[in-house]
């Protein structure tokens, strides 16, 4: 129940822009759209973290809503994130890379007094472990082995 | 070439900790492992973070290696994160839900001289857009529609 270390390893495929993640032995292909030199075999990696924030987001109210007692009847997530490619292509831009503003718009519907409801969109507002990560940010520390 | 929105949807399933999330037609499935209370049928969100750093990282090698003309022939990244249970247990803990840490290990070969491989591996550390993100934190806008 403590500190717990995630793992996954990352592989560039031979050409082009396909990458395989492997998790405990689940196989991810990323990939992107032709537009943008893929082969479309796959989401794109801007897009998996938006996948990984939904879903995180879910998660955590199925979570606190066993918790709560709280019957669950809908829920769903819609994310949406804007990427200036001007911020990728060009260090002197001014413009970072990465999101500029991720919105969600949270569905959800449950059997349940609406300060009950309330009480568990802000646990998952504020405990949901991807949300947290991207909102608040993460030390990354990369080595390079030649 | 300037702001794109990047968009996903991710639906709570009926019961468990299984979601759905749906990018451009793309299914993409999360779970947690049975001890976690779900039913092992994908990666956890967390992990799906990890793969979506992990492949952005190499795509962006990709990209730079191109532009820079440098043949690359192998590309890696693992990566792992640390996760303290208690943060998302717990709110008086102090402890934060999300991951404290992120380390990345990155394996590359290249047919180039030295710096421009040192070129490369700086560029892929200050553009990728994930890994910016995470690094930097993101604005997060929530809405909730009942």
């Amino acid at each position: 129940m403590g500190i717990h270390t995630y793992k996954a390893a990352s592989v560039l495929k031979e050409t082009g822009m396909m990458v395989e993640s492997n998790v405990r032995g689940f196989k991810v292909i990323a990939d992107e759209p032709k537009a943008l030199g893929g082969t479309n075999m796959g989401i794109s990696p801007v897009e998996g973290l938006l996948c990984a924030l939904g879903a995180c987001q879910c998660m955590t109210a199925r979570f606190f809503a066993m918790l709560l007692k709280i019957d669950l009847t809908q829920y769903q997530v819609d994310i949406e994130g804007d990427v200036d490619a001007r911020g990728f292509l060009n260090a002197d831009s001014g413009i970072r890379p990465g999101f500029q503003e991720i919105r969600l718009t949270v569905h959800v519907k449950a059997n349940a007094p609406a300060e009950k409801i309330a009480e568990l969109l802000a646990l998952v507002e504020s405990r949901c472990p991807v949300g947290e990560t991207v909102f608040n940010g993460v030390p990354v520390v990369v080595r390079h082995i030649q």
